[in-house]
């Protein structure tokens, strides 16, 4: 269950400050080139993001690549990496070990467990996200090179700003558009194009909400307001809007696949705040330490770099069936 | 690709007009006494709901069970079951051969797969969905045993009689809450609770949006309006308020679980719409026949169905891990 | 886990009284006309197999086909189908309800799962393996196209005449050959393609042993013996010797695939037995009915049906690799 | 295809000159102290069993855990373990860059991927079977908790020694047993105890033939040779043989599970052999380097690994069922 995709698949490990995070991605194209100034690129995107935050950690992220590669060359065998978790600072979570911090993973974790790594919200931190920055900068090199772009931006979010101030965060929305994805790619039942991308954004910590095309907009319509009027544009059949977010019966249509996933606040505020302790006990916890006032500038990255893996997936799965 | 689950699954077959639609569920646990009533009166539910349709299908929707039972009880061997198709008016659907009807799958299915069956929808058509209410009628039963409840309901609709009258169609959304489910339901990474859910929801024709808990309005909130409050209710660890539908970290909290659907108006209208053919001819088409004028009505059951079945599953992986 | 396969692959469902028995084969490739006069054909191979048997069971095995076909041609969706259990003598068994029949799995199934369909071995049965029959059959078909063909026989069996006579079976064993399969199919680690044929015959009743190319012989060998030295024969590069029966590493290497099959003595036997039954009780019986004397006739096609899949599944894995 | 494993996965990666080998096991369950002297004596086991080798190579085989666990207890989380590769002389290998050993992974790798790491036999080594020592380890150490022990041992082996001499290898067969695993571990069509451990042995490089019970020797057998008759043992029900090598109808029946692997020959041996290169071309090798006489005493603990986690994912299989 720490695994994504069917062909091009991605394990994850690590706690945030355990002794390293990474992940294990099997099924890659052998004979590629990777693209290591991409990969760092990505990585950066991630962390330069933190721009609203008071006290980031320092991460290096000085990627390891431990396996599936001859000279940067992919072997077509598992390639491992792995990032070591540098900065750590676990006394500052000392104080949080026995308290359930409000709408974090904290109760969760430990009643799936019966034991949760404290330090740093444990697996449950965003930190664990990184590995899928990795494949999925891997995923858009291989896709680029098929004519398929990922981009992802903010669309909406809260004052972050003023958020800061008064010790709150924000949340917000993310808008992903993939471009020069071919027609047929999704499987029809239960592995449809959205399904698969719904799945994988619900796999980033903080998301709430995810729709395809208009969305719940659509709830609104009528029929004949929503329905896409398929054309023919040189040559190319087309749809001459886009209502469907370019999926129609869970399959690609050949248009841009445009999806907006919803980011709930992060929930670690500095405002005091009412909770319980694992005794049952009620207590007020004020949340320090290094955290974003908002996820989104760090999440857009993540969204595109999901999407363009589901994508790569479909890619992989369409081409035996031809 | 036509399986779900991963302890409790469920594989479909059919399409709309061929010899039959059916399913086969493996890993239903054994020596369970199957209320058949129960099953009867789940597909009642989906059948009855066809209230705003003008000349339904007939379907009479009698399951023959073909494996995995001894005398109504399950063996722990795959339970195989099918409806045949009847009523089948394929000669309805012969002017849409080779037609492409707008926002419906008759497109994407030939880009995939070179050829589909034309008639009645095919595999897209929301007919193949009648053996998750089976699978799902099953998984409730079981939920029930462990006090554990799904229920769902249509929270906004379009005017569906006036949009009859206009040869139109209308969408809406359904909203579903699982009572009774313990803490510690969902896999961290890759198999949040929320994951699956969206993926099992978006396995639904003609959704196009999916939210838990509060979902897209988290995004325009603060952290300290968003966080629900651990309190200590009785001795037992629960939350003030439920903004986060019942699960943090893609983990369940032991409270409700609350999520809603969005569904895109149907796409067969009466209305006279342009659209291309096979050959990229631009034409004309006014889709007659027995279509309902929106979806929601069949779907709330669907939508409790899936929704049972993800539950279930999740308490069958928790089970083992203890 | 009554599903075999990773991109071809076949879900059966049914017990040997039960209504019917059947199949699921989700991943077949789409616009492929069947060849349904060529596994009915397969299917008589199985049948009339029967010629040890003193009084066979009469089996109809007409297919009805569910579902993935217009006009025999696959959709590329789930190609659902059953064979009806007629001339059940369920009564035969009455006897056996309570008692467990020496090396066969009435005990085991009564302990997993806590009850289990007494009536001819219920899942047990081989009975069961028909649809493999009917995949099989498919893959061959699609193999046939590509120049891979799968053949078996008989190399070794006990004598059967003589054991009718003595109410008594045999056992033996099956060798079957792979030819023109490619060099490269197969995956490394734990997807070997030795290990996914060991995995498929170990799927049928009976099946006590497996070895490829010299097997167990090769335990007894020195290297320099048991190597197979490459030789280029007409500009293709191949193997002088082919003790490794045309995998190296796990992966073929362009040789013919050989591999062998032991199957134990069927255990029904009509001489009398020592057992006990459900109370513990010891007890003394018969197994009459209709049973064969030796399952190797029958096992033919089923080694040669698997044998296929693995190989076609093999095929379609490497094809998204290119 | 790197990963093996339900419910207790582990997926390996690294190449035997890669930077690092190592494992990711998902699905340990949580708050298991790790018993890391019992994970050391068995990596030792396998280390010190290279007893005829002229020339190991010096391995420290020193773990790091990168994540799961908190102060040596297991979180519930993925648990990632990697060795570092030392002592590599891949320039011993260079004379082989180009070259197909007799009846090694080279040529197949090639065909397969259209590239190698030719160092060391890259990812075919035996050396990438180290991280299967560390999760059977575990796997071991959760069994013995439940009363369940896994012994193997060499049973069959040619004469090493004069082997060695003669610059030749041998091959030879490996018995295991497991103890006190109850009735009714497996699953009855595709998952057959008998066939998960087949799958799992044939991952071990050079293993060409598994039976289980009597296995080949059941083929020249009369049934009522062949049959156990059960019995009651001091109130439980027992057989009075083991011919079926504890599992009928695929399940296991409480008594020891029994079954031998047989080992070809390591395919690298010092005396001269002929060949051809990449280009097709003739040629001559005698295999210099730090290879073994003898793959078995290595592979007893293999065996056991794969046999514990066979063992204990039938067992986590079996618990969602009760």
């Amino acid at each position: 269950m720490n695994t994504i995709g069917h062909l091009f698949k991605l394990t994850t490990f690590g706690e945030s400050h355990g002794a390293a995070i990474g992940g294990v991605i099997d099924g890659c194209p052998s004979q590629l080139k990777l693209d290591f100034d991409f990969i760092d690129t990505e990585l950066n995107r991630r962390k330069t993001a933190q721009t609203f935050s008071a006290s980031q950690r320092k991460e290096s992220d000085r990627i390891e690549w431990l396996s599936g590669l001859l000279d940067g060359v992919t072997l077509g065998t598992p390639i491992a990496f792995m990032v070591r978790n540098e900065d750590c600072k676990p006394e500052d979570y000392d104080a949080l070990k026995d308290i359930y911090r409000p709408s974090h993973a904290d109760f969760t974790y430990e009643q799936k467990f019966g034991i949760r790594d404290w330090r740093g919200g444990g697996r449950a931190s965003a930190r664990t996200t990184l590995p899928i920055v990795v494949a999925g900068a891997i995923a858009k090199q291989i896709l680029k090179g098929k004519g398929i772009k990922v981009f992802a931006q903010v669309v909406g979010m809260g004052d972050a700003e003023q958020a800061k101030k008064e010790g709150d965060t924000v949340g917000g929305v993310v808008e992903c558009r993939i471009e020069g994805a071919p027609a047929g790619l999704g499987e029809p039942m239960f592995g449809k194009f959205s399904a698969e991308l719904a799945h994988a954004m619900f796999s980033i910590p903080a998301v709430k909400g995810f729709e395809i095309g208009d969305g719940f907009a659509l709830a609104g319509m009528k029929g004949s307001e929503a329905n896409d009027t398929f054309i023919n544009k040189e040559g190319k059949i087309k749809t001459l809007t886009n209502h469907s977010g370019g999926i129609q019966g869970g399959i690609t249509n050949g248009n841009d696949i445009v999806f907006r996933v919803a980011f709930k606040p992060i929930p670690s505020i500095s405002q005091p705040q009412q909770t319980v302790n694992r005794a049952g006990e009620t207590c007020q916890i004020a949340i320090e330490g290094r955290h974003d006032v908002c996820a989104l500038p760090r999440a857009v990255v993540l969204v595109e770099a999901l999407a363009a893996m589901v994508t790569l997936d479909a890619v992989m799965m369409a081409k035996e069936c031809g």
